[in-house]
């Protein structure tokens, strides 16, 4: 089958040519671009080797494509995708533009949504969701945070006062993207740990809504210094019996190819997912406390983005899930 | 004055000694160590440039100080302080040997307190206990965890619910020692971060000990690939008027010369105390949760340990408080 | 075909089966080793998800392999390869055991050689040497620093004074090895860069016979802060016509699947080539000095050891050289 | 005594202010500069603790001071300093406007030289012009890779042959400055390792015209993954008996305080030196090829620039010329 990748420009972008070329059933027919167009692929890329180039982010170009990945801003997602829907072409979208209901989208990116009837798509966590992957349309894939906030809370449903949750955030620098920052130096980031964005990073709302145990949370992320790579780890009260929790995580995640939970005690490690599809979760219950810390660590340009999307696409598409995507990571 | 330094080989040791040599009122008249004796301070300390050599550590070398640091593991501590308090030497221990009641060390620590009589020790955390400082006999300069922990915790005293406190750490390897681990080694570290420790972090029961507010809380930290630099992230649900936040933090730092608050909005960087003795705090009041979120970045080894120490002996032996301690940080 | 990995405690022996994993054709049907015997290989490495356990490095056990990777130290490749060569089981073996010639390696390893039968074995670096890789009973995989200081030489023989010839080398910390030492402790290494070894490094005469144009080298190789990636820098006086540099690189480089020239001009970048196969080279020719100066860059866990030994298997067995081997990096 | 400090928006114009906030004899009056004329200390330099403005760059606001430190680009240095030598001030400059002759600096820098009645200035390397500095109307600030190039060479002077000399350099990134650039970005940065800028790099003319032998040599910068350290390794063949080549460095370097001559068989590494004003050089004569290897490292923006401009503002000024400089660096 064919796919098409629009925003080739970025990490995420990036990250979907890698992982495809290694992918035995989906080929890349087109790279599309707006400020790329017209690019050397072998330029924008150095370290894919890809022949080709860029052709403008036009959606004739990318109907007759069996799916399409748009690695876009969500601005750009919000102009593309509903002339590639109405084409009947399934698309999977990386950006934010439709991961939440429209209002809660108004709230928190400050503008009215440009598709509202598209809005919340469905949500492309296959290990939550995946019953309704196959044959959607339009896939909002998570944002790398929520994957990793939503894989440790999924199982908590139930065991936890939803009140008073508090999920900490540490990435890598390239969940910010390839954009040039002030905080983004290499001078400045090498050596610094620092909180950003909270209390009103965009992706608070996308844990709550897709949590959905309808109370707000406290999200405080963290930029630390190396390029990918992502923590969250997430504090709550329990109400029900501790010993629960850890048949929760088994349940949940036994039969998954691309989720370990940790042995009792064990913490994971980012390095011990680098490039790979997986997360590694680890779960602490404090009887002192009553409290219970999950932690979850993935790579968020592979779960946290580019992984997950083709993850998504190949239940979409009827391919068995796990198709081309990698389980090793590259250690140390 | 002359002061002793034990415990010359970790980084604790050598951080006293690099801001000793900046000091213009004590000057190291001895440098002890038990495993390093003999050794010469240039081998040992390559980036220092000191002449002389480690001695043992022997009470009697250094009693005539006119105080003594202890950079050394609390089990040497509990064996060293004794005879120094004795012998009237004032002691500033770095360990955790006299930060707690006998019954929570022995419970966290998993031994009996082995001095019962001198812990705890007058807590050498200048910002918060100053009044208690002049002349004291032995002082337990506070772990790193903590220092930032309490504060950012000590200014919502009142404010805010003593339950549901939760703290992320996050803390570059230095914080761990010069001893070699597996999860020490550079190659695992470099691009990596994971939790640890958690729930039984020996610094949880000290920031609960010390804010006293008679509540549990749960403390994760995480190490993050850099040697130097901490952030602990404190989130907590208010119970007074969100408008109080605020001035708390200016009336309690207002005329402190190492704490920085920032304006509203903003958060601190680690690499903006590298090197110096100061805590930059960042504060954030969300309004739709009703809690409040406070960081605070120290530098582990200076605020966090060496400096920390050095600011609270400058109190205890009637230097001002700030004599000899770098504010300005080395940035980049 | 089956192959067997001994020395799967070390990091060449997890990049093995890192790659393995991805072969099409190679199955690993026995992960061995001394130190590790008995030991689970999911704990062994979290990063991988195999299951099974390593097995005791017995030649008998190896023996019906295909193939048998040695990921040993090269005293345990001594002990082992002669059985598995006198058995017929070709050998690949990753250690500097059979690089030299005997009397060579007497002089720089400071020791006989217990295997003189057997040495230089087949030089496993198939751009300089595919012709003899086919059906070898025995593959002296490169080290990290000669694979890519001899990709830059190659083709500059006969161009340059083979006198005078200086190889700068940097590379990441997983080069040295996944054993404690202080040098590699994560606090030290840390926004560190240091020579080491200079100028009696086991990688010195190792370019030097293999370029084999009959004048020592001085190589000086440094450390620095990240895990994976080097580059060796070549500078050499030229004898023959500036203008024949650049097409004889073309020449050398111009089919090869995993070797890149970039345009005149541009220098490579580590990160290009992270987790992959390939090297990249930059080549400039400075008409004021007379010099040519060539920087070749490799994953040094890759193309400098694992992936060019699978990529030196493929030939041996029969396969195509390129199989199974990812050409797409890893980045940022 | 009051100085002056222009260029206050970039690394080397913190790092002064820096090192002048613990300087006994020298205040800082004036901090000025174009870009950020009217920005608030404290947010240009976070990690300082300033109060005070930036004020335009006029060199009349600037005359009366007993120095002023010019950490400005080239073309701002060019245009600012012939009025304040003028005004009879003495004028530190960090740039690489007055380091090389008039006709050098046309041909590397592209440009007739402004202001060529000032050019070559007094070469502010301490330790090897001292003689010139005392009342000095303009000094030329040595940069960074000259800095540790010249104090690794200048020994060798009449025991290697001129001819064939090859420098290797590695910096951390903030040698390049504090401008955003894609190849700055720290996602790029983060675990990569590159060369660049060669053969045409600006600082290979400096090395060659100070170290005054009249023959080119051939240096390769390479960027690496950290913020500060830099790293010259130099290698170069021995003309006279290799016996004398470490005499030379403990004459050479004897009595100086910021220059250390490692033991025999050590290399230095960068972390030795962070924030410090001193050079750490190793030594390696090889009789097998008959070539000698020496290497320095330094703190690129401490005796790399800032550090280095004090330590001649001392001489120039009549100042002990260690005053105010640290040699204690932060490590680990």
């Amino acid at each position: 089958m064919d796919v098409g990748v629009v925003g080739g420009s970025g990490y995420a972008g990036g990250e979907l040519l890698r992982l495809l070329a290694g992918h035995p059933a989906l080929k890349v027919r087109v790279v599309a671009g707006q400020r790329t167009a017209g690019a050397e692929l072998r330029a924008l890329f150095p370290h894919l080797g890809l022949d080709g180039r860029v052709v403008p982010a036009d959606p004739g170009a990318l109907a007759d494509c069996d799916a399409v990945f748009l690695a876009t801003p969500h601005a750009a997602s919000l102009g593309l995708a509903p002339a590639l829907v109405a084409a009947g072409t399934p698309v999977l979208d990386l950006s934010g533009a439709f991961r939440l209901p429209e209002e809660v989208f108004a709230d928190w990116y400050g503008e009215p949504h440009a598709a509202p009837a598209l809005t919340p798509a469905v949500y492309g966590l296959p290990e939550l969701h995946r019953d309704r992957l196959p044959g959607a349309a339009l896939v909002a894939v998570p944002g790398c945070y929520p994957t990793a906030a939503l894989l440790a809370l999924a199982p908590l449903a139930g065991l936890v006062d939803p009140a008073g949750v508090v999920v900490a955030g540490l990435s890598g620098t390239s969940g910010a993207g390839s954009g040039l920052r002030e905080d983004l130096h290499a001078s400045h980031a090498f050596g610094n740990v620092a909180p950003y964005g909270a209390p009103r990073h965009r992706h608070t709302p996308e844990i709550e809504h897709h949590w959905g145990q309808g109370a707000p949370i406290t999200f405080t992320p963290h930029v630390v210094p190396m390029a990918r790579g992502l923590v969250a780890t997430v504090t709550a009260t329990l109400t029900a019996d501790p010993a629960a929790v850890g048949p929760a995580f088994c349940e949940a995640y036994g039969g998954e190819p691309f989720v370990t939970v940790l042995p009792d005690g064990a913490w994971p490690a980012t390095a011990h997912v680098r490039g790979a599809n997986t997360a590694h979760l680890g779960v602490a219950v404090d009887l002192r406390t009553g409290r219970v810390t999950v932690a979850c660590v993935i790579d968020n340009l592979v779960k946290g983005a580019a992984g997950q999307a083709i993850q998504a696409a190949n239940a979409v598409l009827g391919l068995p899930e796990a198709t081309g995507l990698p389980t090793a990571a590259v250690y140390p």
